[in-house]
């Protein structure tokens, strides 16, 4: 079974169930829905102990269980650019905005880069009478390139 | 001239004044460091007395002046995926979460996309005894697809 | 169930009853033929109503039905640029009239763009005496670039 | 002296002249600011008329002019898919809508394409109250697969 | 079922009948065997009364009739260029020939494209003391790029 | 100088004398106009005293002429596929008809190829009432895989 | 069944009996074990007689035979370039010595090339107190470009 | 200056002195033609000496001469796979048989690697009554996967 | 069986059983636990030992182990550039230093490549007080180029 | 002035001062060659003393000296993969062996990478009676995926 297949296993389990990602969030423990929804999608992994909870929520196997808990292939993009509307927007915004993001990150924090690794996010519904807003709050740490 | 061609200019001008980023942002205009960065590089447009006021500061003519006032045409990433290991960064984080921001988006608003356009976004430094982190804050109107 | 196997079964059992997409258009409901045949290819969603009159007229179960009213993952083209003589010339088009487009619509409307989300569109036969022409008319908000 | 020269130079003066590209259409001729732009641009040919009177408005000399006349090596967009977003709006449209045109057209019309050649154009101002709308026609002549 | 499925079952039945493309044109109806051969590899229609004699002579049933009688989503190749050295000569010719085409069908016809719609083809044996050679006869109506 | 530099020397030169292809083509030799297209365009050689006679027709210098006489690094295609729409058309055809073409030569000359290099072509109007037609006529010696 | 799929059968049955290519080659018939093996992984033909015996030693039975008459659908690298180290030096040579071959075989013979059809190789074991070397020699007809 | 501007200047020169690869080759020193026509491509490197007796032949200067001693960026291939036909067939030798060489080698050798390094090319001129033909040798050390 | 399945199938044994690549490695045989994860993720050659060690621990049966020992099509990365951040790592080693090794390496041992066949490779944790680092040695035999 | 034409300019005056990377390195200051020619080729930055120090020793002015202080756009491959065979070998290693480091890496660490920012790096030779060897030792900080 590769995660692939287990990844759509529980979309269909989370659809047949009627349950939202921040209700499956709230049953398997209390780190961010989108760490959760992210290692369900096969991008992160989750503990022993979140995994046996989403088994029993949704009703996995043990083999199932454990492979969650397992470091994925990880890249969630079937084409590079994504062809997927609120996708490409992100891309886009590397794309508008990136050398834009190295000269000021530079300028701050000399040469380096933010990690995607020691990286938290939030999404957040920011209500606005022109519309509402979706708010993304991103903090990685500052990794500056180290001299030996 | 290409705006590319500006761009080149404009860099070698701020180098060999000493200036920063932020000094050129602060005595352009009331806008944000990153508009004014992103159009600097090529990805923006400013408005007319913005471009004036660079010009004075930088030693552009009028006709470059005029020039950074006109949409471009954007994309500032000479290969796809982006080289660069702080640009990439972002790019990753696309790859690693973009399924996830689909599927959290589309739980809370319904379907449709944040837009890239009626966007904004802030950059700030978060001081941080472990390390100090880079703290992106973006956003993005929420764009529902409308039926006719 | 993918989304592109639910949309291989219904154009099998659209064949097998010999039904036109103009026919499912006007059983499923109010809107127009472009946006059913649209999500019934995968590209949007339907309303919760929309789903239950489908799959009665094609025989769908109702996990087939509720997976019409989820946002899909975007992007119908197997390859980039398309093989298909048809969908090509619009490739074409955009190859051709791209920078033409973006010089009118940002002299017209300033730095911005027509948005593909607020979007509508209508395909229509256009008689000809020199040959039937098919006509599509498109409109999108136009969405400026907002400065924060 | 090639084409994409020429509409360099072209851009400079046009801009140097503060002219926009519907005071240089009607200065040209009598066809739509659509086809004179994208002849401007490199993608389409001038009568001999009109590039003697482009000529004149934007001092151009007489070989200049007849370049214009020629067919160019179509094709505008520097990299595929374009990384502008007012131009990838457009190849969106095509990756979502794509295969419904052609389901669309070909139910109509039967087995063939919407010419891009026997094809015309035009941009319009929607007004609106929620926010001005881009409204773009298309008429394509309808060519069907012959058989021999 | 798809149309590459169907193809291979055509591809296997024609194998183990032991008939070759001209008999089972001949069997068909009265068209070129090239169009023939292209609608059972998936890249033309039949008509209802062709599907009807191909099913007969070959052992599909109704609804596989059904299928062929229907616009594919075109393009036969697997990778671009072509891997298989027949079909690659002529991806070659039109990288060593094609500015050519273009130079002289438009000093022949002026601004527009040879259709690959309105068109017809014939494949025949040319003998040759020196090795029979293959002969291809193209025809395709000019398109001329028309003004509105 | 490399042979694009003077490809685009004999453009230029062709522009300003006013000569068509076809009566370059007749002032340098007895071989058919696309061959001599084709060569000035960067394709092809010329032999020494047709390289002379265009030399002596264009203005070209002895290593100008030269240069034609050798073999060049053929490729005429800025991108694959091409974006011009008149070469396109013949990309579309080897997408379109690649697999029948080597279905009826295979079942009609064994397995095997038609040749790029032993290999003619030819170009004619075609009169038609319902409009004219391009005529294009390749013959290429086929090629038998030999077994040793 | 395609030839992938015959290929992979008789790589299961040639490991269930332990034979070498060559032992398979001396089985089928007198031509090369390069082109019997080339055959056998889905790139030759083989004759009808070499198919019968093949069959009769793997245990095939009377289509699969017959398919290894048909000419191939070429091209045994799934990824360009190969990702394969063995088969990469191959392509290496091509990219170091590609232009070599080019002025080389020209300043002998010519414009034109060696043809990969009308070709012969041979793979020899080159005994050297060294280290053994592969020796490889490449045999192809030189074709002219023929002017007509 | 680069590899690539000294490479065209050294054709320039070997043009205008109308001189051949192989009577360079015998100027230079006593190593094979493929190799110094290799390293006047820009693929290899030539030893003091060499490059002495280089420059005093096509009147280079000693920085020019010092650039060919220096391991180059190797790669010949404008784009990949190879435009140019000659160039072309090699690759398609590797298509075809890149799997058959990974075969044989390794029934031969064991599990490895014919060396592209340590490796040696000729090229002659076959003389055949139906056509010359080319005549290609190479010689790689077998390098197999040593286990630490 | 293809190796791919293989690697699947003995990566769900190893998660049924509980063990580590290390433990796996012990019991196959003395060589690097290195060469051994590599060889069971299929780009490595076990021995006949070592497969039927493997075949016994993890229940193979004896077709699978003789699979094991055949050289693979090598190459483990779904895409390039790889989309895994810890893989995509070394390959920005690659694009960061790519032009520095090959500098450094060609000054110290002249012109030539470092063996990735003749080649050794250890992993080792490097306790740290500011944070665990991963050592990796390498180690490659020199190839220079050789001459004939 | 680019980066990479600073470097361009570095690789001359090198070349002309008959200096190696390693006593540019010692005049320069005192981290590692591996360090310096990475900056020198436009990968890393020097501090405001080592430029000063370099442009010293190799004639640069204070512009120069400036522009190798700031971070570049990372990034030294011309194509992906390398074409030339010393970096190959390296993307080689990554696709052979990419997947076994993710797997020993993340068994010995758990889930994360290893840093290619917070990175060291040195090259060795290892004399070698078979044949000197290139060790390189590579030392990274291992980064866990945070959860936050």
């Amino acid at each position: 079974m590769t995660r692939e297949e287990l990844s759509a296993k529980i979309l269909d389990a989370k659809r047949r169930k009627g349950l939202s990602w921040k209700q499956i969030a709230e049953a398997i423990g209390p780190s961010s829905p989108i760490l959760y929804t992210a290692a369900l999608l096969g991008q992160m992994t989750l503990t022993k102990e979140e995994s046996v909870n989403l088994a029993t929520l949704l009703g996995l196997d043990e083999f199932e269980a454990t492979l969650l808990t397992e470091p994925p292939y990880r890249g969630s993009l079937p084409t590079a650019p994504p062809s997927d509307p609120l996708i490409y927007r992100f891309y886009e915004l590397v794309q508008t905005y990136g050398t834009t993001w190295k000269a000021l990150i530079e300028e701050e924090f000399g040469d380096g880069i933010m990690s995607a690794i020691d990286f938290d996010m939030e999404i957040q519904r920011e209500e606005n009478p022109k519309g509402d807003r979706v708010r993304i709050t991103m903090s990685g740490k500052f990794l500056p390139y180290k001299r030996y």
